[in-house]
């Protein structure tokens, strides 16, 4: 069957044609001297319907009106014709325009003889856009600007075209220019205009892309997209509902696709992954976002170690080369062990200053605070030592570490400075034996001039306070100058063998799951589920970067008896909720485990970004607004009657519409 | 800083070394004949704490416990040992398991000698997962089958583990047995286990990362994550609603990200592109779904053909080889021609039977109700001619087509029968002249045997209902076996020229945007939007892929003043809900056009499947329930405090949690 091609259809191929033409035929024209009417003449004379296919240039000006961007000009393309687009950067001198893309800055030069141009030129405003036809040219010599890829060239005007006048702004864009984060979200089209922000954006989409083509083209992954619109899932209280048309009845927005990943693992997809936007409904917490995305992975037939090694190679595949490379395998620690040397399940390894316990040290004291920690269970006495600390902390800094310990912990702190002359500095120093202070000593590896921060409770408490406040010391010795973490270094770190249960707080004799119920036990403590759930290890592991959580995962139970007797035994839930869950293990469900990515924090913290607003493109402030659209926003009670609900206490606020 | 390695990652990397040198000391073993043991130990021994991390071996074996998938295995693999993990698709006379994964079958044989082997087999159920470890060999000549890609070979156990025991299923899972749609959908995980869903799946993959690919690496795009969480737009009733904790006030789940891909433009993001989630709140309607996904694409500097190019290439670069090349460019008509031809804007154009208009021919007739058809305004004859349709169609087919144009457009049709002299056989017949009968022939081509579908009224009407008519006729030939669409075919087709505007049905004189108020007028027409808007056509293209809508995109207004004017003269819309966009495009908006792809019914016209619902992982059913976990589900009018909603009429069922 033929279609008639249309006058319309012959137009806008022409145009496109003409467009590629008109490349080919500036290069030409300059090499030649034809003139350029006689050239593009001869371009569309000899266009005919069928528009080869493969004739479509590639690159960032394929299929575009543009001949260059303005970041790609060099003194090669000098006496070469270019048609560029752009937004207004700088007017200089009644005399330049200099014009801003995404990919750079150029220097145009209206010529002072051009009376229409230099009109346009008076007329012209700053982040206008406009469409500027000339040729280019080398700068004269000496005015070459080193600061600009494209400082050795400028392109003298021969048209220049307003496409869009800009309106005056509520703030300019140049990167220097400091603007309230308020403001910037409220405009936050202008806000990414910013290099920085173009960049993070870039670099996002950069990341993602290698990241899938490790998975799919390297591992054999399936990306699958699983639906947002789900059921409510137990103990689900973080998760955005919505209503549907039959009353009563609600969808809700997961906060992973923990279900379905499992479920195509039973399906057998065997390798799955998916970027998947996951929701999470915390009210305020600060750098939390309602929406975030998660590169989300799951494989059947697979260890621990084998996610674990995946991960590393999908890093190592993705990491910007720009970052330095990543030493592999990453580090790899116990629950026990980073509770142990740092306070915290997510310690930040670019630093040292761990915990000690000096417990063997005071077995035998006298002084009474430390006798009744030591005696009360899993009563610990512990310290960090902060290196230099005697010169860089003020008396103010002290207060604060104290504060902390006082207000989070509700614990007493000591500090102890060590003299010149290895003793001693504190009001504690006089209840302490020449061999205190020497075990002391000699179990921190304090020096002159160092700092003791010391903490007698229980092992639960004195552990998460040293932690906190070793991170504090850190910010405050980098506030007085002391390079204590290398700002580039990229600290990775495994955390493994964290406790499957914890105590459910609050509610004395009930368990929770640590992680979520569909973990499973690590083989040796299998047995222990029935006997000592406490006690049991899950195969569950965290990836840690500089301190922050970016990812964790575990081997799932793929058992369904095993499951339902974590569901139903211990964790004393509904388990008809999951019903569907445990009649899929019962369908052949192969052994198999993942991890999630968190995608927004693993970019903020490659590109250093102060909050993960600043690698996502439309975040919404912490109170979950977009400042931009003014969402969320008031429904008039007719839009809700579909969905059978209204807006109940307090006395509503409705707009009509 | 050195972070000591734990036992436990000792344990695990251990694990996963062996894992990788078993693979080679099998290999090994068979050729230097050492026992197994050793060479296991002998790797251990070999291991130090730093695995090289480029040892980690590629393909869908990587990182994982099984040494090859059910389908590679072939004759030059004889000899060696291999572990396989998969299902039991068959037993076979108490000697073999045919085990399955995604990538195909392998026969397992059981020798009868192995007393434990067989107690277990004897036990075996069906899709039951196991691992089989043992020696690849040659089948016995003449047991070879050639249907499986592996048949040339048979696995002989040396052991076999049931790692997960299969419990009775609800179907079998062998692509012949046919299976409810409602059961398929209650058991997805189950279902997705069939050869085509996993090939629509692993299809979906890889066609989405072709394009990832192509937009990314040869064109320059950015893939921008845009949020979900959104303000209700102007009109947006088939929008979903997320209430916030803030009383009275909601987020809208888009149905497309329209707006942040503008507003991407303006931030001079100059190529975005986003595999977008949308969401369509349309109550019941077939083939629909709530959540769907669309490839959205959005550039600056770009005009229609530009556009059009683009995605001709797209669809080039990322099309199955297996599908067949596609012929490009793709062809393009007006929206006039396509309802002049076809009655439809998205024609089916995989075969002829054109609309005629036979109105000349009637232009003096007596015919009562022809001539009051001709004297109404717009007032037409037309026809379609139905090739051999006087031998295919039986009465009861004719009555159908009659019953269409009676029940949907409220109209008669006439048929007429071309007899082998040349004459036409008709209630209408006795009425037409020598010439009506000749020029009616003339006009529509019709030969003996063929048959006239006549209809007569105002154009508005005629084709719309000869369009259905066409693709009505088209499937009842196709049920009498003429292969009248070759089902390999795919023709892609361009509709432009679209009107911007269309009368508000219901409401004389108000107008609405044909697609969507952000279009940009064709440039010939600017003018008319201040003067004639009914007469202005946009800068609109709709993809069509075998009479169904596939992506539809247009170059958008870029200019705040005309903005405005169309929304707030034009469309009386409140322009305060889209201030936030006017304003943008006040600040320096590029001009900026695109598209967006249906991803969902894309690829199910490519594996030619009855419905969407067979391209997606987890789709609802045509009421929006997902029949396997029961959403949408109750919720507990304590759930609901939090967001100030409670449930109105008709009584709530809540069921308490």
């Amino acid at each position: 069957m033929t279609i008639r091609m249309t006058t319309l259809l012959q137009r806008t191929r022409l145009l496109l044609r003409a467009h590629i033409c008109h490349r080919t035929a500036i290069a030409t024209s300059v090499q030649g001297h034809l003139p350029m009417k006689t050239i593009l003449k001869k371009c569309y004379l000899s266009t005919n319907h069928k528009r080869p296919a493969s004739s479509s240039p590639m690159g960032p000006c394929s299929v575009s009106l543009r001949s260059h961007t303005c970041g790609e000009l060099r003194p090669e393309h000098a006496g070469e014709k270019v048609a560029l687009y752009g937004w207004v950067q700088y007017l200089r001198q009644d005399l330049f325009v200099i014009l801003r893309d995404y990919s750079g800055l150029t220097q145009v030069l209206i010529s002072q003889d051009d009376g229409s141009l230099n009109e346009k030129l008076g007329e012209l405003t700053v982040e206008s856009v406009v469409k500027v036809t000339g040729t280019v040219r080398r700068r004269p010599e000496g005015q070459e600007n080193t600061n600009m890829p494209t400082g050795d060239i400028e392109v003298l005007a021969e048209n220049l075209e307003v496409l869009n006048t800009c309106r005056k702004l509520p703030f300019e864009i140049k990167d220097f220019v400091k603007k309230s984060e308020a403001l910037r979200m409220q405009y936050r089209y202008l806000d990414l205009r910013s290099t920085r922000m173009q960049q993070n954006l870039r670099l996002r989409s950069q990341l993602s892309m290698r990241m899938r083509e490790y998975l799919c083209h390297q591992h054999g992954f399936v990306d699958v997209e699983t639906p947002t619109l789900f059921k409510r899932t137990p103990g689900g209280a973080k998760e955005f509902l919505v209503p549907s048309r039959e009353p009563g009845r609600f969808y809700s927005l997961p906060q992973s696709p923990q279900q379905f990943k499992q479920l195509l693992m039973v399906a057998g997809v065997d390798r799955y992954f998916q970027f998947a936007r996951c929701y999470r409904d915390e009210g305020s917490k600060p750098d939390r976002q309602p929406e975030f995305t998660q590169v989300d992975i799951e494989m059947s037939f697979v260890e621990q170690a084998g996610v674990m090694a995946l991960v590393e190679g999908l890093l190592r595949y993705s990491w910007p080369p720009e970052l330095g490379g990543l030493s592999q395998p990453f580090p790899c620690i116990t629950y026990s062990e980073a509770m142990r040397d740092y306070g915290s399940d997510k310690p930040d390894t670019r630093f040292h200053m761990k915990l000690v316990d000096i417990s063997e040290v005071f077995v035998n004291t006298k002084i009474e605070f430390l006798k009744s920690a030591l005696g009360q269970s899993e009563g610990s006495i512990q310290a960090i030592c902060v290196p230099d600390g005697g010169r860089l902390f003020k008396s103010k800094d002290l207060e604060a570490l104290k504060e902390t310990a006082r207000s989070v912990f509700g614990q007493e702190l000591s500090v102890l400075a060590v003299r010149p002359e290895g003793t001693l500095k504190s009001p504690l120093s006089k209840h302490l034996s020449p061999s205190d202070t020497e075990g002391l000593l000699g179990e921190t590896g304090a020096r002159p001039g160092d700092l003791l921060l010391v903490s007698a409770c229980s092992l639960h408490t004195v552990r998460p306070l040293l932690g906190k406040l070793r991170l504090q010391c850190a910010e405050l010795m980098e506030a007085r100058g002391v390079t204590l973490r290398d700002p580039t270094a990229f600290h990775f770190l495994w955390i493994v063998d964290f406790p499957l249960f914890l105590p459910k707080e609050g509610e004395p004799g009930s368990l929770e799951s640590a992680h979520h119920p569909f973990t499973a036990p690590v083989a040796q403590d299998a047995h222990l589920v029935y006997t000592e759930p406490l006690q049991v290890r899950g195969q569950h592991y965290d990836l840690v970067l500089n301190g922050c959580e970016v990812g964790g995962g575990s081997i799932r139970i793929h058992k369904a008896a095993e499951q339902l007797h974590v569901l139903k035994n211990i964790l004393k839930e509904d388990v008809s909720v999951l019903s569907h869950l445990l009649e899929a293990l019962d369908s052949g469900a192969p052994p198999h485990g993942g991890i999630a990515l968190g995608l927004d924090r693993l970019i903020s913290l490659m590109v250093r970004a102060p909050s993960i607003r600043d690698v996502i493109a439309f975040p919404k402030s912490f109170r979950g607004h977009d400042l931009m659209s003014q969402a969320p926003d008031y429904v008039s009670e007719e839009d809700l009657k579909p969905y059978h609900i209204s807006v109940t206490w307090p006395p509503a606020k409705t707009e009509e519409k």
